[in-house]
């Protein structure tokens, strides 16, 4: 079966977004510093339709993350707006413009109803009955490929406590954030984990696990 | 000037110590496992006089990690017994027998006065009168090597929090405590820290930072 493979920038002192967050600072105070690892290779900046980035460690991890994925989970603290709450009439479309960097189906995890979003190559399809209906429609949509969930902590928390990951690969910075959304809330001691591979590059090191059945 | 160098094993969500520490499980239920990498560990078994044990990516972190190193500061907690509180007149001499494995000055941090004691080559000298005095007493003492601060999270923290620690070693197992001892509890992002090195072992990854002053 395909793996759900949840995957995350978090700081050294565990949060992966800073206290404070808003719509216009939607990681918080000083979490836009989790993903400059990220945003500095070229792999990054193509697939959002920019030029140039350099080529480190980090760009076969980035590379690798996004290969073999046909769909994505995501939580609506992640599609936005931060505000969260009902659509209204003149619903939010996520913080990415027409062109979201996805290419493939998203599934959003929200309380509230909404029909399903398309814009270019990505389709968001709003799941308002659980982790596991998202997980289930997520894997029937990817076929033979697996299923990505990139955040927010929260989705990835639950996600882990109710022992439905795979593998998890962290990216932790030399950052700290001193607040904000914690991974691993809520997650204890039944999570068992193998340490699959690490790998050392630019300010970031990337800790891959396989989740223990 | 010698460096103040810290040093821990903590679990990938953030424990230096599990749930409910107590006299006959000292590091909380579930903690012990965060040694497992080192205890199995040629160098850690013969420093604690015992014979075997293997050699692999995490013996030279040890043996680097006590070289070089002319005096230690722990806390009380570190020291014990559990309980803590005033020492009484048939006091505790540490966890580690008549020859504890640190040869070296150790300066333990507490809040109740007691007489120096020597337990062959190990001297603790207890001190009352704040981090601030213990560094100085444990520099003056490491003479031109350099100061180990091993725990616990409560000392590591409040000398990372007044921007005392230059080095930082984190051994990280895949390792969830959910809760106990949470290094990093106080130091907010004021702490600015350089990826020096990652070093991917059995069972563990060593990171290790630099403070940036």
């Amino acid at each position: 079966m395909s793996k759900l493979r949840a995957d995350i920038s978090v700081s050294l002192d565990g949060y992966v977004a800073g206290p404070d967050q808003m719509q216009d600072e939607p990681l918080g105070v000083g979490g836009e510093a989790l993903h400059d690892w990220a945003i500095e290779l070229r792999a990054w900046r193509e697939s959002h339709g920019r030029e140039g980035g350099e080529e480190n460690a980090s760009s076969m991890i980035m590379e690798e993350a996004h290969a073999g994925v046909g769909a994505q989970i995501m939580g609506r603290g992640m599609f936005g707006p931060a505000s969260r709450g009902p659509w209204g009439d003149d619903p939010w479309n996520g913080w990415w413009g027409d062109d979201p960097p996805f290419h493939k189906p998203v599934f959003v995890l929200t309380h509230h109803e909404r029909e399903p979003l398309a814009l270019s190559d990505t389709t968001f399809t709003f799941v308002t009955d659980g982790i596991e209906s998202a997980l289930e429609q997520a894997r029937a949509a990817a076929g033979d490929q697996d299923v990505f969930l990139g955040g927010g902590a929260d989705s990835i928390n639950q996600y882990l406590a109710a022992g439905l990951v795979d593998e998890l690969e962290l990216h932790v910075p030399p950052v700290m954030l001193g607040g904000g959304e914690r991974l691993f809330a809520g997650v204890g001691p039944d999570l068992k984990l193998e340490q699959l591979r690490v790998v050392e590059a630019p300010g970031v090191v990337h800790l891959k696990y396989r989740v223990v059945n």
